[in-house]
């Protein structure tokens, strides 16, 4: 197991044991973070992206991990990324470029298991 | 003057004093911010989306009220900008909200002086 | 209008605009966030007092304000206030001072107004 | 030794390292700290849930498990944490999701171990 | 009364309620807080332009009001500030801009008042 | 390879792999935060205590552990880095003390290593 894909596993094993609790805020919680980044006005490759660079300013790996694998599933290029992680870096500061760093390792992983 | 031409009017007299002083790392930063938003890979309308989002999961008002007049000179539609919104006070909660509350007002600023 | 009331004019009017909308996300969020503090196996009056001290150490004077308002309403005494300000300021720092400072001179309108 | 000992003797040896440089501010900070969740006006219990919120909303894993165990150790129950954790992840955002998964999976520990 | 004194007197006001108010906890970090300041292996100078970019980039503006008066009370120049500026604005982002701002505003009235 | 030796190592190829890309705003960002910390009106010895303890309010553990180093390499004090450290903590509150506990653990192993 590459650490994509137990990144993946351990994410659905805890949501599960999350869900398994019926807690009805959380749960609604979880359900409407799927929609936010369903297609509207805005395409999702879009949205994706307004969710990675509001993950690296808030400085958050686990988010920034998720939605940059979305973002790699839908096409976004490799410039396109390094621009979004731009406005992160510029708009949060130097602070971000530690999460920078493990983002850019991330995306290593994931486009290479993609070749 | 109004709300806008008020907020524009301080912003440009306070960087003027910034500027002033001459710090090569403040101005390089200053110059740094402009060129973070232009188009490149993603187009600046999309940039423009990504820096407001970043700033609203910051919570810095200002940098919304930027941001938010940028888009709408850009012709980001309403539907777009709620979107937009909706992105940022998921990922960043209803701590969020009294931000979302000034920045729906300041929408409404910029776009009753632009009909 | 008292400094209390136009805080929740201005709140109604703005969450009005933000619902006139019809962003799906958006207002789910918001119904979701008056469910969160209904009482369940914690009651309400503790919920509520949670809202308050993640309010305190994320630092939104706004949502400080709210959360005041029902405990205020729940009977929630100025003592147990105080001791749940006490935590929010030892987690968050002296950074919280401020807000700390204008939470106070709210709860003073708030218990004026309610003699 | 389990994750949660190991967790603790790291506390614990980092602690007296800390406490033997003898600099005045943190040793009282650090007695403050032990302070603010006595008794008083609130119940410890409730003091350590509003310890437990503040540190999910300000995203400290750290700070999570400590006051985790001590609410396990009051014998708040699972229904009333998750409660407790649905507001830290409404006014927190989603960001606050991947501790909330750490803090499912530190609590699971912490139960297993005292069956 | 000019803009400087109305600080100071908000401040000293809303101190003295909650003081009143005999918050143990609370008391003693506000008297932490002070001691803090105080010159020891580093001269009080450099504790306040600490104390000054901690406040930036946490982004208080009456932390960083508070502060700057004390820098400028020390004989702090306007070269030393605006480095230290810098360093919170590139560690910080620029976030920490509209507070740069603000900032640069309040050091004008404090110096003008001293002339 | 010690834990100081791999910390810089994991930096330097990650800091190579995004360098490699071109990306202009990240490339000066980068460049600027180099000049940042050079001696001008203040010390260098100054400017990275004020970047540790930015670092240490923001809770980035990559940055403290940079910038202590530079502290160490520059012959800052036991007892002056911990006089910052207590500023960071009275400022930031106790979610600092996780990240003291490392940076305290880093520092033990930046200076026996030096020995």
């Amino acid at each position: 197991m590459d650490a994509v894909e137990e990144f993946n596993a351990y994410r659905e094993k805890m949501n599960n044991a999350i869900m398994a609790e019926n807690n009805l805020v959380i749960k609604r919680l979880f359900n409407l973070d799927t929609n936010t980044y369903k297609a509207g006005a805005l395409p999702s490759q879009t949205k994706e992206l307004l969710g990675l660079v509001a993950s690296m300013v808030l400085r958050c790996d686990d988010c920034i991990k998720y939605h940059l694998e979305k973002c790699v599933e839908q096409g976004t290029t490799k410039a396109e990324l390094f621009e979004a992680f731009s406005v992160a870096n510029i708009v949060g500061g130097t602070i971000v470029i530690p999460h920078l760093r493990r983002a850019v390792e991330y995306w290593q992983l994931l486009t290479q298991r993609n070749d």
